[in-house]
């Protein structure tokens, strides 16, 4: 059967991934995995191999962006092929384009899903899920500068909703941002604006290693999660919007946020 | 070690479950599943003690709400015990107010993410991610009528961010609500308010059985989804924004939309 299946590798290692996400790959001609869209920290291709007793292909973001996944729709001519990605396939665009070509030329495609970063931190934070707005990603300051994070978590305050600010990563030059960085590249922008949606006494919520067995969760301002220490990357920020009681409650407890957001 | 572990059992049936997660019950003194936040449609309990050797103390809404979850905090004081939630945990608030009183008094708790519903049908229908806004449950006619999911597509829309709008179930009156009917509670809202938010020409996506291994993907207008048989529960429905074109591609490809999207 020519097909290519999608399977999430869920979150930090090989112990993310599903029961069915193992299976599929025990059964697969071809095992592919991209580890560029998203940094597992603990994964280990090694450690994998032995658990499926498969062979991982590694394709770099060259292979599936700019060769389109050739190396993966030749395989899935003659077999299945297995695409592992980090998280919940299918988040990032590239994947679904990947998805799009293959169907277009008559190769069938399935999902098997996996935790993903987006419903982990919102998990962690113990906000309420249906409160949150629009999510947005925070470029490192060697890209392009964008006021788009700010303006993204300014529009939600408006509603009284949270904003989830995913932090850029750059797998190739090992480089992944940092909660102190998003901050201080939010607070460049304040500077400039100073619409007061982003200050020092601003509350926001760290989240690092979402996923792994000590994830670090730490609510407070501006001016204190600045110089705390939130350990090895992946780091994500939530900026909350008006706090429902048991929310807050929530934060004091699981997040040490101050005391006094108990009114 | 007293703590509790919340796992999450991701989708579809007990295939779900991370590597990891299936380690912490193999590891537990005590098992606790509760499966009425969220539809496992194939989920058997009889396997899933089979797969992990250990037996499932099945926990219902009166004893996770009203007793507080006094038997799992009773089973935590002594050893390990785990809370097996379908889904993403600590997506139901029910499982962060657990989560909160057992911190509380002193007992630690850990988290093993799972694949939820919310990333699944963002991956399945291949929307991009950061431009959804807000979430929205739609209540089963029974329930309190309600403007809100209304409102919620409106104010949305009026941002050109797409909404998913999840269906609301009762896992005691085996009442799973499907994309019809959530379509005609919408239309309902619509004949009253007449702002064109929701009619017969709006364009929207039906997804049924994510996480399985068929899940069906469609998007049209009301007037063919309203007819169109999305086969067994559970279902979701988005509403898209403002298109990006290689969001329209997806939706003709993998969704079989109208061919005149792709403009």
């Amino acid at each position: 059967m020519d097909e290519i299946v999608f399977v999430g590798l869920g979150l930090h290692d090989e112990m993310g991934i599903s029961l069915r996400g193992l299976e599929e790959v025990k059964t697969a001609d071809n095992v592919f995995i991209e580890l560029y869209t998203s940094l597992l920290p603990n994964f280990s291709i090694e450690r994998f191999e032995k658990i499926s007793g498969k062979k991982l292909h590694v394709v770099s973001r060259r292979e599936l962006e700019e060769e389109n996944g050739e190396a993966i729709l030749k395989a899935a001519e003659t077999g299945k092929a297995v695409l592992l990605v980090p998280g919940d396939p299918l988040i990032a665009t590239t994947h679904v384009a990947l998805r799009i070509q293959a169907e277009k030329i008559g190769i069938k495609t399935r999902v098997v899903h996996g935790a993903s970063i987006l419903s982990a931190v919102i998990g962690l934070s113990g906000l309420h899920n249906y409160k949150f707005g629009k999510t947005v990603t925070i470029p490192l300051p060697s890209e392009t500068p964008s006021e788009t994070p700010y303006e993204v978590i300014a529009q939600n305050k408006r509603f009284g909703l949270h904003t989830l600010c995913l932090l850029d990563i750059k797998v190739d030059g090992n480089r992944y941002m940092k909660i102190r960085e998003g901050l201080e590249s939010l607070l460049k922008i304040e500077e400039k604006r100073r619409e007061r949606i982003v200050t020092m006494d601003t509350l926001a919520l760290g989240i690092a290693r979402a996923g792994s067995s000590n994830p670090t969760v730490k609510a407070g301002f501006l001016k204190d999660l600045l110089t705390y220490d939130f350990g090895e990357p992946p780091h994500s920020i939530i900026f909350p919007g008006k706090l429902h009681f048991m929310e807050a409650e929530a934060l004091i407890v699981l997040a040490c946020a101050p005391e006094n957001l108990r009114r």
